[in-house]
C-alpha cells in the first residue's frame, strides 16, 4: 500500500481524493504532470483534500492493481489519461480488469462519435472505435471538445472518473461532469475559502516581507506565496463552518491587498491584460501595440482576454528596422545614432502608433532578446519600454523605461511582455503616473512623464 | 499496493527506480511536482525506468507506509523533500519508522554542521539539530549548497537514497552520490536511445492506425505517440547493449518518418516554427504576418526561434476593420459583403502584407475565436487562413482554407495559429503544394493555388 493508511487524515476536510495519471511519457520525465497539480487545486476549493498523486507508465497490469488498491483508501478516484485511440492507451482496459468486468460498446458514444466524423465528411479510423468501449458497469462522460469520452465507475463504493489526459478536454470535463459529483459529495458541510492576490514588479522575498506576520501557521486562515509566470500571487485561505472564519478571511485577504498597494493588480481569475481590458473598456479608450522583440507577444496576451477587440485595435511586428521607419515613422537618424534598440527608438514607435491609429494609448517595446546580439553596452536582456498616451491636453506624452532582465530569450521575451503590461496597468491604476517598479522590475534609466 | 505488481516489467530495462516526493505543497496543488520528471530523464540516461512517481502530503504515517510497502517492488526507491528544519518536515522520521530503527545524531554531519554556522559567525538554530539525526543503519550524503544532508538506506536489498526537495540542492546531491551509485547498479550494460518524429495535421488516432505494427509491445523498440499544442509525436525508444539494437532503432525511425512523410516536419528539438525559420533561410526568402484573431501568436511563435530576424520582417495586428482596410488595403466593400471573417479578407490581408513589405511569402488568418461573436454560418472557431507568396514568374499567388476549429477560445487562437505555420511548411517541403490537411485540420473549403 503506498497510499495513506486508514489513520491518516487531516484537519480541514473528512472528504479525500487520489489522482492517478497514466502516461509513459510522464514517467520517462518527458512531460510534467500538470493534470495532478490542477485538479488538486480545483479540489481544495470544494474542500477536498488530495492523500496523493500517482503517476503511471502506459502498463494495464500497473494501472488495474493499482485502481483496485487505491480506490478503497481515498473518497474519489480522479484518473487522468490513457483514452486515446493508440494501442498504448489502456486505461480503459486497465479499469474493466480493476472491475473485473469485460468492456462493451457504448452505443450512444458510438453513434455522437460517428456525427462528429460524417458532419466533417470524413470516414471515422478504425481505431476510434475502441474510445467509445467501456466496462459494463460504467457510463460515459461526453467530450465536447475532443473524441475520447471519459468514464464514471464505482469500486468498492468509491467513484471513479476517468477524464482524457488533453489538459484542455480534461479541464472541460472536470467542469461539466465531476465538478458537479464532487460537489455533490462534499455536500457543502466543509467549504474551504480561497482568494488569491496577484501583485506584479515586487521579487517573492519582498512580498514576504510585507505580509511576514499574515504568513506564520498555526491559525484557521493560511496565508502563503506562489510565483508563475513572473506574477507573485497571495493565496489566502482558510476552512471551517463557523461564521467567525469568513469575517476573519476576509479581512485578512483585504489587509494583504491594502499592504501590497498598487502592485496588487487583481484578484482570483484576474491577469493583467483581463484587468487592463476592463479598465480601458471603462474609460472608451483604445490601444494599440508596437513590438520589437517580443514579436507579437503583448498583443497575443491582450486578445486572449474575451471582448478585447473592445478596446485593442491592432498592432506592429516591427521586426525589421525597415518596419520601424517605414510604418512607424521611426527616424532612420535615431536608428543609426542611438541603435533599434534604445529609448529613442521605443518612444518614436510609440508614438508613431499612436498616431497611426489614433488610439488613446500605445505600447512599444524593443531589446535584445538573445542569444546573440548582445554588446557590452546593451548586453542580452535589454530592453527599452514605452507608453504613449494622449494627455488631458490632447497631447501625446510618453513614459520610457530601460530594463536588464536575466534569463534565456523565452524569459527576456515574456518578462519584457509583463513589463510593458504591468507599465500600462500602473499608469491606469495609478492616476497617470508609473510606481516605482522593484525587483527584477526596476528599469535602469526612467525618463518622459 | 499502488506500486506495478511483482509481473510487471518491462523489456526496455531490467532495473527500475519509484520516486517518492514528499511535500504538502504538491498535494495541495500549489507547487508542480518538477523533481520527478528530472530524475526519471536521469534515469533513463542511464538505462533505469521509473515504475512509477507517488507524491504524498508531510504525513508521517502516510510516507512510512509507501516507503516500506513500494521499496521491495523496485531496484531502487529516490525520495525528495521533507528533510527541512521546520516542523511539518518528517521524511526524516517516517524512514526510521519503515526501517523499524530509531534516529541518532551523526556526530561527522553535527560537526560539519556547527563549523558552516561558526564560518558565518552565526549561532546554529535548535531546529537544525534535527537535520543531522539519521536512522541509526542509513549514512548520510553530504550536501554542500545547503543545510539538509540527504540519506543512503537499505530496506529488504533496496537502496533508498533521501535528498531534499529544493531542485537545486536535489540536482547537486543526485550528481555527487546518487548517480554513482545507481550507475554501479546498472553496471553500464543498458543504454536507452530515444527519437521523437513530430507530425501536424493528422489524428493521433491516423498516426497510430498508419504505424500500427510499430507500436506492438514486446520488441526491444518501444513505439509510442504523444499530443502536445495539436503537434503529434511518435517516440521512438530502444534500449540494450546489443549493437542490432543501434541498427534496429535507426531502422524504426526511419520507417516511422517514411509513412508519415509530407506530415512529419521534424525532429527531436525542431519545431514547426524553427523548421519554417531554417527552409527560408536556405532559401534567403522572407516572411511577413497578418493577424487578426490570433492577435500576434503567429509571430510571437516564429520570433521565438534564435535567428528569426533573418528571415522575419515583421507584421500587422489587423484586429480591427479599420486596421484590415487602412495598413492591408483590405477592400470594404470585401468586408461589407463577406465579413471581416472571410477567405476572400483572409486573402486579402495576405496579398497587402506581400504588397507592402515585399517579402516573398506573408501568412494571414483571421476568425471568430469566441466566446461571442459566432453566427450560424459562421459559428465560433470558424478560421479562414491566407499564404500568399511570390511565384515562379513574380506574381502573387495564395492559398486559402476554411477551418472550423472545436474547442474555447485559446484552444481555437493556438490551432489557428499552427495550421497557419503548418500551411507554410507544407508549401516549402512539398513543392510549392498544401497536401490534403486531415483530422483537424482538415479545411471545409479549399481555394487558391
Amino acid at each position: 500500500m503506498l497510499v495513506p493508511p486508514p489513520s491518516y487524515h487531516h484537519p480541514m476536510s473528512r472528504i479525500t481524493a487520489g489522482i492517478l495519471t497514466v502516461g509513459d511519457e510522464l514517467t520517462s520525465g518527458d512531460r510534467v504532470d500538470t493534470n495532478s497539480t490542477w485538479l488538486s487545486q480545483r479540489l481544495l476549493e470544494l474542500g477536498v483534500e488530495t492523500a496523493f498523486h500517482l503517476a503511471l507508465p502506459d502498463d494495464r497490469a500497473a494501472i488495474a492493481a493499482s485502481i483496485r488498491e487505491s480506490a478503497p483508501r481515498v473518497s474519489v478516484l480522479l484518473i487522468t489519461g490513457g483514452l486515446g485511440p493508440t494501442e498504448d492507451d489502456l486505461t480503459r482496459e486497465a479499469l474493466a480488469d480493476a472491475l473485473g468486468e469485460e468492456l462493451v460498446t457504448d452505443e450512444a458514444a458510438l453513434g455522437l462519435l460517428r456525427g462528429r466524423f460524417e458532419k466533417r465528411g470524413l470516414e471515422m479510423p478504425r481505431r476510434n472505435l475502441q474510445q467509445v468501449r467501456r466496462p459494463r458497469s460504467a457510463a460515459m462522460l461526453g467530450n465536447p471538445v475532443g473524441t475520447a469520452p471519459g468514464l464514471a465507475a464505482r469500486a468498492e463504493g468509491t467513484p471513479i472518473y476517468v477524464m482524457p489526459g488533453v489538459p484542455g478536454e480534461m479541464k472541460r470535463m472536470w467542469a461539466d461532469h465531476v465538478a458537479p459529483a464532487v460537489r455533490e459529495l462534499v455536500n457543502g458541510s466543509d467549504r474551504c475559502l480561497t482568494a488569491w492576490i496577484h501583485t506584479v514588479s515586487l521579487a517573492e522575498s519582498k512580498v514576504g516581507e510585507i505580509i511576514e506576520d499574515l504568513m506564520q501557521r498555526g491559525g484557521p486562515v493560511v496565508v502563503g506565496t506562489l510565483v508563475s509566470d513572473y506574477i507573485v500571487s497571495v493565496r489566502v485561505r482558510a476552512a471551517g463552518a463557523a461564521p467567525e472564519i469568513e469575517d476573519l478571511f476576509v479581512t485578512t485577504a483585504r489587509t494583504v491587498e491594502e499592504r501590497l498597494g498598487v502592485y496588487a493588480f487583481g484578484r482570483d481569475e484576474d491577469t493583467l491584460a483581463s484587468v487592463i481590458v476592463r479598465r480601458l473598456a471603462a474609460q472608451g479608450a483604445t490601444l494599440v501595440t508596437a513590438e520589437s522583440c517580443t514579436g507579437g507577444l503583448v498583443g497575443s496576451m491582450i486578445t486572449d482576454v474575451p471582448g478585447a477587440s473592445a478596446v485593442y485595435l491592432g498592432g506592429w511586428v516591427t521586426y525589421s528596422n525597415a518596419f520601424k521607419a517605414e510604418f512607424l515613422d521611426v527616424s532612420p537618424e535615431t536608428i543609426a545614432q542611438h541603435g533599434a534598440v534604445s529609448g529613442l527608438t521605443a518612444d518614436q514607435m510609440a508614438i508613431g502608433a499612436l498616431a497611426q491609429s489614433g488610439a488613446r494609448y500605445a505600447l512599444a517595446i524593443t531589446g535584445v532578446a538573445g542569444p546573440e546580439g548582445g554588446s557590452a553596452a546593451k548586453p542580452v536582456g535589454t530592453v527599452f519600454i514605452a507608453l504613449a498616451f494622449i494627455d488631458e491636453d490632447g497631447e501625446p506624452s510618453s513614459h520610457v523605461r530601460h530594463f536588464v532582465f536575466v534569463g534565456d530569450r523565452e524569459m527576456v521575451r515574456r518578462r519584457a511582455a509583463i513589463t510593458a503590461l504591468a507599465m500600462l496597468q500602473f499608469h491606469l491604476a495609478n492616476d497617470g503616473t508609473v510606481p516605482e517598479m522593484l525587483g527584477e522590475f526596476r528599469p535602469r534609466i526612467e525618463t518622459g512623464a
